[in-house]
């Protein structure tokens, strides 16, 4: 019995659909069968990029920051940058650390939210939804800024037009993942490992210069005199406060390393262990970065600062300032430009990429919030991607407002940003040090408690160090920007919570309602077909209502003008239709009311019957018949389902544009390159 | 039993509503009943202010259009202006001569699209339809603009903000409008009278001064020297199209002459007599209001020019040129400023009145379209006003675009400006020879032919007087505005055909498809309930579709997500439900595509079956609750009514909010207001 219940039919995509969507399928491409997901499964040589870039890319930005806060206080205090990016160091093994017990222990890809939200119940986990949605949004915004600046640097044509490019920028990651994750993870793979490779030889070459061939390298900026701000003596407190400052905006560099902790399902097996190292891998890969462009650029004197006109002294006219990365690979590369350019290139292609982590990760939170009731239900079915693809829309829209209104500047945008990711590392840290307390409680196992003991540990040092950089990011970067971040994540918050308690209160209500049920069927049904010509539509519509054998079956017409409903009824008393046709006054001239009053009068009457209002309606192709069609049909059956005990029935007639629309977009459904992509497979579903 | 089927029910106005209808309730006030109608008929003191005020205020700006027009060719030129505003009020008297026969042989209110179509085909109907609405549009910008300036001319500072208050104005009258007729056919009586009897007394007390106190009245402008564009000597020729231009400037008079013609139906019995009396009673207050100006403001020397800073010598500072009747009221009314303010008070309301005036026409003429299907079908029948609304919505919007678009210069406007009467003039016109030499042929009785060779005479006069006119008014202000008027036309024209191309193909494909239908029912009902929960909504979706006693009758999930899916299913076999719950496989996570395919597939099983869809629905009061729900459920159902033999049924679950959203429009509707306005009446309808 089960079986012939399970028995599953194979539903292909029919192209069946509305000129709109087919819009959108044309832009998204075919979607995925769920039963490939698995081919789309990661090895680890294809998740470092998919879900690194993000925390890799940062380095391409987080030491100028380090540098640019820096340089308020004079050239001396550029001598604190190395200790700075070491604190950074520092924070990131701990962190990297933390999380590898994050994997290990919470597989299931819920990542920080489904964390917090076990061990530290529903508001935890909403924060960090909230904070994880803002951070992406920031993700996206910096990356592509960062990016645009990266170019910009190569090739002034772009500095000069950095908001179109970051635009564009944002545009076109949007539009690569509306076509889905596994081309965007091949497509990733190639310029991640570009960049590090390119940066590392950058570093080493640059290094074997300073060194060991003894060349004394410059940077382009090396010339320049840095005029601080408060003339040197600043008071010990300020200094303080600066290099704090200076390590939060380091800490950019962190951001993006819990994407893996999010995207474990994505990995082949064993998932977990496969995250863990990726994880590593991941860590050590933006320490020798990072560490390594600090103290170069410091090396060579480069200078990276707010303002140059009012921060450098000894500027040539029209003086632009490039990015750290840029002036290094220029002078470690002197005599060779392509390497500079080389380097401007897959800088900017990781940060796109880093971007691209973000439209990744943004939908599958929500998916998850959504199945938690935090966000509307279709966000959580994938419905042919179209949930997925407002999620997207969604991302590109907010990044592109942050991107617009700070004008592409990536300092301003870094104030707001890692709040977002401190906030929910602090969390799932905490969430994990109970994690472990619980688990202790039932352990008996020593081996196994030894083990958790040590976790423990691992993410009570995390949870201190991250709760730590939060304060410090929060303390130095308030009021300049980070506010902003706090409260969008408080309204995010708040919304969700709002959702949540509608979806509660409904299921209370239904069950409620389920309880009072009786159970009992509607006694009898009485039909009703709406006629306002006895043109073929009408006709059918009633053949099918009798089809139905309703107890009471009636025609009804409403009479909004005399004329034409005079000629109605006689031609109905010629015809040969047997079903009485009842005429409702309408002293309104309305069509909806006297309908709906007459339902409930027979409502009253009967209150065991059920209603069945048929309503024939036109079925067309093409937006603007809409237009012209069916505009009082469709209010009446808007008006209509709140009326309880009434069902309300559409008989469709569908005119030949409407079937021309159909075949356009089956036409379309297969459509070349489907195949290619392996979706032949399904088209015989459709016809057998 | 015909008597038992039409028996008719009270239906009254169930507030049942959708909140943004409520939003439109709460805005438009109650609808009125059509058996109410008859109280709306107006008496002749009343029918005159409401359809004559267009025509009526014209003259506030047509005089000064003439002398604007002849200043180019110096003050020489002025003494052409009363000849012309002879001219004017010949066209005048013919234009009243001739619709005084429409009005009797078109009762209908049809008014010229009637006579055009009946007499001269479709397409010169629709041509004239196509001009009176761009008519109705411009008569709109001209007078509110008018308005404004009159004002202007009074309160500097609202000359100095122009636009906004022309903006103001048409918000002022759509909304006026958008609460009926009625309140606006009382409230116009009142000015209207003011208008004609303020200026009436200023024309008066004017002559009285000059002729028989014999003063010295100067216009404040008389002391400016006019600057002929041309110096002084223009070639015969010229004079000749100048004068001719000022002719057609001043042409603007006769606008909205035509509108008693439409209105035949709102005036009281004997209503075509009354009519032609009212119309009698117009021509001969324009006439008499505008030669009295014209004389009086060249008595005065007032002077009136497009740009005063080229165009008037001897200027003072920042000049601010006073509309002509401001002019004449200032010196007038000299020592007496309370006349002065009270002209330009009683000019703006009449010319806001006229703008009333087409938001009253071009709905009524909107329907009269849409009946003969050249016009969406929806704006026919009133529904509640929505249609209606619509239209005029519409108007404010398309007056809103021509006032800003030239910036409130009614100058710039009067050029585009009668164009479209002139064209429906002359057509009806045409068509009314047509009537008179149709009717002719069968004619017998001697009297009944004389009068009606007259009125042919009469006809056939105004036809040549408008065809000539128009003829004069595109030749001298084609290039200069009028093309705009004439494009627009030609637009409407050809969508108003493609309208009723759309609909009559409509047609003949229903025609073609009766023709092949055979008639018989369908052999059996295949129904299915689509399930996602076991929620109450379901359960009471399944006993209703089970109500309806189909052949078949089966359960369908989709299986977007195995977990909740298998969950379902369990649940279901342990329930008591004896429906069988078949599961679709969906390899896309789509929940309409595998539906339909499976729908599909029963249909090439079953041909003569009809399936019907039944779909759970909630029904919620605020629209944020939309977003929150039955998202699938709607994409579903449009999907659905592409398919043919299918039937789709919503069985909604009101929530409460939807109730307290029905509740709070049914309290509503018996709102205070209403019982004044008469509306208590069918309240009754509504409980019994």
């Amino acid at each position: 019995m089960d079986v012939t219940r399970r028995r599953a039919y194979c539903c292909g995509v029919s192209g069946l659909t509305t000129g709109s969507i087919a819009v959108k399928r044309l832009l998204l491409g075919k979607p995925y069968r769920s039963d490939r997901l698995n081919s789309r499964l990661l090895p680890k040589r294809i998740a470092l990029p998919v879900f690194a870039s993000d925390a890799i890319s940062s380095v391409a930005y987080a030491p100028q920051e380090i540098f640019l806060v820096l340089s308020v206080a004079g050239i001396s205090a550029y001598s604190f940058a190395p200790w700075v990016g070491l604190a950074v160091a520092a924070v990131m093994v701990v962190v990297v650390a933390s999380y590898r017990q994050n994997v290990y222990a919470y597989p299931s890809g819920g990542g920080d939210y489904e964390v917090a939200t076990t061990n530290m119940g529903p508001n935890a986990g909403v924060t960090v939804g909230a904070a994880l949605l803002v951070d992406y949004v920031l993700t996206v915004a910096v990356s592509v800024t960062a990016a645009a600046e990266n170019i910009g640097s190569a090739v002034p044509f772009v500095h000069e037009h950095k908001l179109l490019f970051c635009v564009l920028g944002i545009a076109l990651v949007a539009a690569v993942n509306l076509r889905g994750i596994r081309e965007s993870g091949v497509l990733m793979s190639v310029p991640t490992y570009a960049f590090i490779l390119g940066v590392m030889v950058m570093l080493v070459w640059g290094f074997v210069q300073l060194f060991v061939l003894g060349r004394d390298l410059q940077a382009s900026t090396a010339g320049y005199e840095l005029v601080a701000e408060q003339q040197n003596d600043l008071t010990a407190l300020a200094m303080v406060f600066l290099v704090a400052r200076s390590f939060s905006s380091g800490c950019a560099a962190l951001t993006g390393v819990e994407a893996i902790s999010n995207g474990v399902p994505a990995f082949r097996k064993p998932k977990s262990r496969n995250a863990a190292s990726t994880l590593l891998m991941l860590g050590a890969f933006s320490i020798v970065l990072l560490m390594g462009i600090v103290v170069l650029a410091q090396k060579l004197h480069a200078k990276y600062v707010i303002d140059p006109g009012t921060e450098l002294s000894g500027l040539p006219e029209n003086y632009q300032q490039k990015s750290v990365l840029a002036q290094l690979a220029e002078s470690v590369f002197a005599g060779f430009p392509a390497g500079f350019y080389l380097i401007a290139v897959v800088t900017a292609l990781i940060l796109l990429l880093a971007a691209n982590t973000a439209f990744n990760g943004f939908p599958v939170l929500g998916s998850v919030l959504a199945q938690d009731r935090y966000l509307p239900r279709q966000l959580h079915t994938r419905g042919d991607r179209l949930a997925f693809s407002n999620g997207i829309v969604f991302l590109a829209l907010a990044a592109l407002a942050f991107v617009v209104a700070f004008d592409a500047e990536v300092t301003q945008l870094i104030q707001l940003y890692i709040v977002g990711v401190f906030v929910s590392f602090t969390l799932s840290q905490t969430g994990m040090v109970r994690h472990w307390t619980r688990l202790l409680r039932t352990e008996t196992d020593p081996d196994a408690r030894r083990r958790m003991v040590r976790a423990r540990v691992v993410n009570a040092v995390g949870m201190v160090m991250t709760g730590t950089v939060l304060v410090v990011v929060l303390a130095t970067k308030f009021t300049s920007g980070a506010w902003i971040a706090v409260v969008v994540m408080v309204v995010l918050f708040v919304l969700m919570k709002l959702v949540h308690r509608h979806y509660r209160s409904v299921e209370l209500e239904l069950e409620e309602a389920a309880a009072e049920d009786d159970g009992v069927l509607p006694s009898r049904t009485h039909s009703i077909v709406l006629v306002s010509s006895m043109l073929i539509p009408t006709l059918r519509a009633l053949r099918y209502a009798r089809a139905t054998r309703p107890d009471v079956l009636e025609a009804v017409t409403v009479n909004v003008d005399d004329r034409s409903t005079r000629t109605l009824v006689s031609r109905w008393e010629e015809s040969d239709i047997d079903v009485p046709l009842k005429v409702i006054a309408s002293p309104y001239r309305d069509v909806a009311r006297p309908v709906i009053n007459y339902v409930r009068r027979i409502r009253r009457d009967a209150p065991r019957d059920v209603v069945t209002v048929f309503i024939p309606e036109y079925v067309v192709g093409r937006w603007w018949e809409q237009i012209l069609h069916n505009q009082s049909a469709l209010r009446l059956k808007t008006r209509l389902l709140f009326e309880p005990g009434v069902m309300v029935t559409s008989v469709p007639w569908q005119l030949d544009s409407s079937n021309r629309a159909a075949r356009r977009s089956d036409a379309q459904y297969i459509a070349p390159g489907d195949t290619r992509r392996g979706f032949g497979a399904s088209s015989p579903g459709d016809d057998r």
